[in-house]
């Protein structure tokens, strides 16, 4: 649990590019930034309030979150200079980097002596349970993807915003590091030792009121060979009530796997529904999200209606036409 | 790598049946224990040499291997006294135990003063890569299960000596920490960091000879909630040719999973065949390997006739009547 609201930390990220992180704070939980904080040369803008860390600190902030990549796999002394001062100040830290902040000297140094958390997100540091399997209270939707990196993410959030706009339960429920630290909790699945990826995502998505959703975050794909026992672990941990089947058209080959085609959204359905129902055997399928980023307004539109049509499930772009589609199956579950 | 041979250390163990990872060594690597050495009061006989260590030693041991659970969660000091011995005289130390060496104060500083290695074989020490899926050459066999626990290691090494009876190439590749001990190398994949799960595999099973098979440790089952992930990470990073499905058809429940039913052999081919071939669109099923143990003999012979007929399949219980049936159609790939 990391403690919210934050000050964003933009560091010198040369572009918005940088800032994935920062972004989906900002996109997805306005209300947990303060402001941001920037370097000298700094070329990201969140357009938030740029704050100094004793102002943000006055407004409430509790952790500094760094946003935004780093270059060259380090973090530069510049970065340390505002890290440390923020630990001194009281702050919490949280950072998604590759590079973690325990394993800088001078930081786990300040964190001691000044009392603040280091929190890296990509790292499990929960001791988790094996998965026991038995069927849980509330209900659970979990996006399922052709490839990996096809808009799982987005869609579980739009779905999540969609639900809670209606007045409807509904909790995300991160398991990857952006996810976490939009939320300020989460499970790293990736970072999860085999034994226990399962039994982190039923630890992750308790038991609820019935009227409850949790919008699992997905991950993987079942037919990416490099990553499929993860999303596995998803499909039967996650017990999900509703799948909803997310694809990227345009794509040529499986992300990273120049040998390996994509699948239709037919054997994704085929595929991860018996699956599913192994561990939840109420689950249907309740429909599609396409990334349609890169195709013109018109074809997105002739493509989804046409999706519709071959599949018999509502089809949409949760980014460009809203949830809403999305979410009206789960309101008759 | 455990370097070999070994002499296995009963300690105080009660009966046999605290001896698996000794008797799978036995059975399955006579050549590589030179003897046995027991505490007072140990019931478990393996039938080898009783030999000292500094026996054993001349004999060649390199590795003192614990081939017996331990009782009440703790290294013992008896246990310790004999561990520490065998570290002055230049042995390393291999062990499957929970409580693990590295985490033992006096064994470590004894391994540091005299040089001998500490293997826990739960833990995954290596870096291991992402899968990137690529076809390898050489072929694989990957026994896959109704259930957990119904015969999969069993399978995969019988049917490796049954290959090397035979004169064919065969290697059997160890997944989990008795087949790791049994022949000194492997991976413990049930401790391997999630995104690491299906690269481990291919790690495990790399380029060889085109008319070479890898035998390869199954683990856990595409049905079993709990493991399923690690399953998947082995369909897909093992690439098999072959698959081998694994049943014990007295089972009334999946194993820890009071709610669960077993699936059929059937949904077992269906569910497990088109996975294995987004990975290798060549995998076939080739047999069928059924643990008769809760069976008459009668009772087991008709069982498998009739499970050929139905399944048009060859069936046979490895243990019982030899693994020939299952390695005649990897002669015919």
């Amino acid at each position: 649990m990391i403690e919210t609201p934050y000050l964003l930390f933009l560091g010198d990220a040369p572009d918005m590019l940088a800032a994935k992180v920062a972004i989906g704070i900002r996109d997805w939980r306005p209300e947990n930034a303060v402001g941001q904080i920037r370097l000298p040369g700094c070329g990201a803008d969140l357009g938030l309030a740029d704050m100094t860390l004793a102002q943000a600190r006055e407004a409430g902030a509790k952790t500094l979150v760094i946003g935004v990549a780093n270059r060259g796999g380090v973090i530069s002394q510049v970065w340390k200079d505002v890290l440390i001062e923020a630990l001194m100040m009281g702050y919490d830290l949280a950072s998604g980097l590759h590079n973690l902040l325990r394993d800088e000297g001078d930081l786990v140094a300040a964190s001691q002596t000044y009392g603040g958390t280091l929190h890296d997100v990509r790292v499990a540091t929960d001791g988790y349970p094996i998965a026991n399997g038995k069927a849980r209270s509330g209900k659970r939707c979990l996006a399922v993807g052709t490839d990996c990196s096809v808009g799982k993410m987005y869609t579980a959030m739009s779905m999540d915003a969609e639900m809670r706009r209606r007045g409807l339960k509904s909790t995300f429920r991160a398991t990857g590091q952006t996810g976490i630290l939009v939320t300020g909790h989460g499970v790293p699945l990736d970072a999860v030792v085999a034994d226990f990826m399962a039994g982190s995502v039923e630890y992750l998505s308790p038991d609820n009121d019935d009227d409850h959703w949790d919008m699992i975050e997905g991950q993987g794909s079942l037919f990416h060979v490099s990553y499929s026992g993860v999303t596995m672990a998803l499909v039967h941990g996650g017990q999900p009530d509703a799948l909803i089947l997310c694809h990227e058209p345009t794509r040529t080959h499986m992300r990273g796997l120049p040998d390996y085609a994509l699948p239709t959204l037919e054997q994704l359905r085929d595929t991860a529904l018996p699956l599913a129902r192994i561990s939840n055997p109420r689950c249907e399928v309740t429909g599609i999200s396409i990334n349609t980023q890169h195709m013109g307004e018109d074809e997105a539109r002739d493509y989804l209606t046409d999706l519709e049509e071959r599949m018999g499930l509502p089809a949409t772009d949760p980014y460009r036409f809203g949830a809403g589609k999305l979410v009206d199956p789960l309101q008759r579950i």
